[in-house]
């Protein structure tokens, strides 16, 4: 018979065990995440203000109703400006501390769009006039693109803004009922302001497509929308997400704003009502890529939270056959748990190293942008789009292969899993959805694939980074690498598995172009995306900025990370006869799956040092399954306690409806029984 | 330049268009899938009532706080309950009834557990007494298996009950905190009684394992607990699901029971405190069976709901370039959009057919068990477990493809689909772990595996129908069928494809089972699901109940399913050499995927017809974005106007919040001017 031992002691023991046998070095890997000592020194002074404060208490967050999230959301807002005038905090800190809350809140679009957009697309008369107000939060922005009708089809947008050239002014008109603004953040009773997204329509009625509008919404007076503006909050979101946001609708009835408020640094109208073209088309890309490349980042530290709250579970859960020690063994050794949720660590650290690359890149191409000069633009809008979509895809997976690791518990709201999956599954469809993104990856590989085969003399030098992969079929004759055992430890190989996978799936729709499968698009992607990751992953293999136990655990992570994309796609792989099935009727995949089942137990000592390394403080993690000491069934219980239902012993519901029901149910077995 | 128009109004026409263009009868196929006219009748009778009261309506569904919510509940079953007596419901109407609100209730676990295991298990003289009660609801009972610290592994729960042969009860205990009864469904605030599930410990201490035990909660004078028992609600879940129900905990300190309160019809203790063996060690499984095969056409009507709503959607929502119609394609001519949409179909028309013959299936074995017999029973289990674990699988990925496939929208509250998901997400956890059953599937395979390897002699009648798919490996020599482009439009061929799949894997995990990789057991549960489930479909192929275009369209949907369950296998079946690749660096899953393609654009014009069928109404979908009219962006727009946010023009968190926020932000403004 097994011995009898209250499981909630033994969690604690079972975490410091588990952090007594990392051999990697946690501090060294954690200031590697952080980009160096400094920034997590920092960090750690924001958190330090922001968990002690009372505002941004999460213990009633499951416990509130919407109109109580967004009036909690603008008191948070407001408290972290007056923290960033008590300390002085400047414009990245303030970021970075809004960012450590953990939650949509109305002030991210001023930040993430309004304010970007103005500032990079706004006259000079325009800047000195709302610039500063802008950057103080003196007024209170939002970005007003899409309508009820139109998402991410920008040129199909139907608000109208007219030139009048009489009085100078524009004139913006929601001309249908889907025509109305719809889903704009902040819009729904918070924003002062607003850049609207409208046709232009010239004094003789030519539609010159969409161009961006400076708006104002609402008095500074009283807060009251200006007269012929309707505007409201478009209810709440799926599963509660994005609860503290006012996402909002508008609907204008030809409301005139100055020749000014046009945003017209690139495009513009003269007083008599001339046209000035952009000089790119694709001009106004940069915000949108900014956007896009910042999920990047984003979403590996949010595959950091997944992964810690699901691997310090794991530890503690006990689960299964009773061992020689009289002890069930800890879930993280079942290989259906750790097959699951190491990879998501190996995406975290990927995600979270590609995507500061990403950001200097982009800050590089922004540079050059701003001076005109627009020839980076193409690639760094295949890129970002291509890791957008992985990104988001990958995030969302994450979230949900980690809370059903947790098998029942991971279903509790105090899991904290939930909430963030609630959070973040619209970065599938926002910021471009994804399947739409698709079409323009495969499109951008379709017309570089092209032009290498028109080149009469193809070099690796016609080709951006995010083409690469198209370098093996050069040569027609070439074949992919052969697949003995010894590949699978070998990055390079495993890079150009990825990358010949990518470059035949192109070639394919090259030539199927006339006739493609429904799902192609979508496969060539995937396959692209992957092929440029899998290269810069091999690339941080060959730099390791980490030496010993910990260079070792995160190269573990980054070959984890190469060998499960391979894994997933298989079917490709073996569609193109890049790795060769068997004649024998047995697994071809195996020798793949044993190097990775190598990989995991290699990795398993290691697994709470790797995500004690991201750093996440409880207060950040919100967690009762993913706390530091390893407690969970006393957080568990600790946070059942405060559940208003449980405020009485007898629910009101008992005289209201469950004695009638069981009074019935008795006088009816009464009867029966008669 | 495009015509103007107001998509609302399109949007109409289009939905109308559709309805015309249907070439199936709608009415034969919707009889078909509810099992003839009489059902669906039966139905209508019932909706018509529930839809027009009140205490049904929806629309302050997701403004209500979680107690709101529960306490709702509460009069949904008691308006129920009154309905039943009015209306002289039967005990299948009343259980339809609650089937079609939608909403998990504290009634659930009393109907599908609680009930069904004192019935089955209850002595004779527990049954005198409670019989009637139970039936007509005048005790509220509950099923307390989970704990805090075990799910799945009930042998390893903590709960004792100890016999006392002095006074002939037991002692009911939980020793430890992670003892505590956890997740169990009306035990927080509603259950008068429970049946308990708790290690036997006999006299001289010796531990019988896990047995039930009816226990009395709550005072049926004044709804109290009885002294010795804290309970109550384990607070709220993930994303807001399963609000209604008051999941709850509870503890006993040493609670005495009578001894005819053991469920002991199997197993007994006679007054001096000997015990009597069960005469089957699986006898209990009766009840894990009945839910699990309940799960499958259940599952099969949501992912109709998924299905409606999305196609809906997609029929009227219009995105891309302008035609020659002025006008842009309807989202669903999109290949990305049909792709994900049309599977689903598929899927529910399968999961409700094979869900109606398992449960015809698990009422013999029932009737079998009632009297003895268990010779069917592991047969059963294997069955229902893996088809529990790809039901519920394949519905969670449904929802949120629906919900995704509606892009923007999707996210909105008002699209009904995140509801569903926050409430269905835990079926692949519950009711066994979808992991878990895996591990049992995969092993159930490889017993029937070593049976004919074993054999001397095997041949196809020592084959259960799970199992079936085994006989392709009878002879050692035989191969997998020829697949040529002809073989993707016979049924036979590609179930042949799909078993053979499962052969292969249960016959290189039989081979390497002392080694093997971390994902085999999932790859081999969801193999064999597979193969049953393709193996039922060629048969509804086979002996198709629907003739003309409708019979045609449905043999489509079939046909769909079993490709497009292929297409996901194709890493098994390329690895195991089912499907061989080219040799010319070509896609070699081309045959396939154009046969996948030719299938979505047979089905697209009944695409509208096919979700008719299942004859939800705009009550039981509870969607702006699946309305039957098609008029999805009124639908959006008057719902918004009844947010609560909506109910004041300037929000109270104006003079609160914003206003210092703007005030603080114009006075640096200025002084940064100055």
């Amino acid at each position: 018979m097994a011995p009898h031992h209250d499981a909630n002691d033994r969690t604690a023991k079972d975490m410091l065990a588990a952090r007594e046998r990392t051999a990697m070095d946690v501090v060294a890997v954690r200031d590697f995440l952080y980009n160096g000592r400094v920034q997590w020194e920092k960090k750690q002074a924001v958190l330090d203000i922001l968990s002690n404060d009372p505002t941004f208490n999460k213990e009633q967050n499951l416990y509130m109703t919407r109109t109580q999230r967004y009036e909690r959301g603008l008191r948070m807002i407001h408290r972290v400006l007056q923290f960033k005038d008590e300390h002085g905090w400047n414009a990245e800190e303030e970021a970075k501390a809004f960012f450590y809350l953990e939650e949509g809140l109305p002030i991210g679009l001023h930040q993430t769009a309004f304010e970007p957009v103005v500032n990079s697309q706004g006259s000079p008369e325009l800047l000195a006039k709302y610039g500063k107000l802008i950057a103080n939060r003196g007024i209170f922005g939002c970005y007003l693109q899409t309508e009820l009708g139109h998402g991410s089809g920008v040129a199909r947008l139907e608000t109208t803004a007219t030139y009048i050239p009489a009085t100078q002014e524009f004139e913006i008109h929601s001309p249908t009922l889907t025509s109305s603004k719809w889903w704009i953040g902040a819009l729904g009773k918070t924003a002062t302001h607003g850049v609207v997204q409208a046709k232009l329509i010239m004094p003789d009625g030519k539609d010159m497509g969409p161009h961006l509008f400076f708006v104002q919404l609402r008095s500074l007076n009283d807060h009251k929308l200006l007269p012929g503006i309707v505007a409201g909050d478009i209810g709440p979101k799926a599963m509660g997400g994005y609860g503290s946001v006012d996402n909002g609708f508008a609907r204008f009835d030809h409301v005139r704003i100055p020749r000014e408020q046009m945003l017209s640094k690139f495009a513009q109208i003269t007083p008599d009502g001339k046209y000035t073209k952009p000089p790119h088309a694709k001009i106004s890309y940069g915000g949108m890529m900014y956007i896009r490349q910042s999920l990047v980042t984003a979403g590996g530290w949010l595959m950091g939270k997944a992964a810690t709250i699901s691997i310090r579970y794991a530890t503690v859960r006990r689960q299964g056959e009773y061992g020689k020690d009289g002890m069930e063994p800890q879930a993280i050794t079942h290989p259906s748990l750790f097959s699951r949720l190491l990879p998501i660590i190996a995406h975290a650290y990927v995600f979270i190293e590609v995507g500061r690359n990403l950001t200097v890149a982009f800050q590089a191409v922004s540079k050059r942008l701003a001076a005109g000069d627009t020839s980076q633009l193409a690639e760094m809008h295949a890129i970002t789009s291509g890791l957008k979509a992985l990104v988001t895809r990958t995030q969302v997976l994450d979230l949900e292969t980690a809370r059903r690791s947790m098998g029942g518990h991971g279903y509790s709201g105090y899991a904290g899993l939930g909430r963030l999956y609630a959070e973040y599954v619209p970065s599938v469809t926002y910021e471009g959805d994804n399947f739409v993104l698709d079409l323009q990856v495969a499109r951008s590989a379709l017309k570089s694939y092209k032009g290498i085969r028109s080149s009469k003399n193809p070099t690796p030098s016609l080709l951006s980074p995010s083409s690469n992969y198209l370098r093996h079929i050069f040569d027609p004759h070439a074949t992919p690498p052969e697949l003995t055992d010894a590949a699978w430890s070998d990055p390079e190989t495993l890079v150009a598995i990825l990358e010949w996978r990518a470059a035949l799936l192109v070639q394919d729709l090259a030539t199927n172009v006339a006739q493609p499968d429904a799902n192609v698009h979508h496969r060539v992607s995937v396959a692209v995306a992957e092929a440029f990751m899998g290269a810069q992953v091999a690339g941080f293999i060959r730099d390791s900025k980490l030496s010993g136990e910990s260079g070792k655990a995160v190269n573990n992570l980054y070959m984890l990370y190469l060998l499960t994309t391979i894994e997933a796609s298989l079917a490709d792989t073996l569609s193109f006869g890049i790795l060769r099935p068997s004649r024998n009727g047995r697994d071809a995949t195996r020798g793949l799956r044993l190097a990775i089942l190598k990989l995991y137990e290699e990795l398993l000592p290691n697994a709470i040092g790797l995500t004690d390394a991201f750093g996440f403080s409880d207060w950040e993690l919100d967690s009762a399954l993913g706390v530091y000491d390893g407690k969970v069934y006393e957080a568990l219980w600790n946070k059942a306690q405060t559940e208003p239902l449980n405020a009485q012993e007898v629910t009101d519901a008992y005289t209201k409806s469950i004695r009638p029901i069981l009074e019935r149910g008795q006088a009816l077995a009464a009867k029966a029984k008669m």
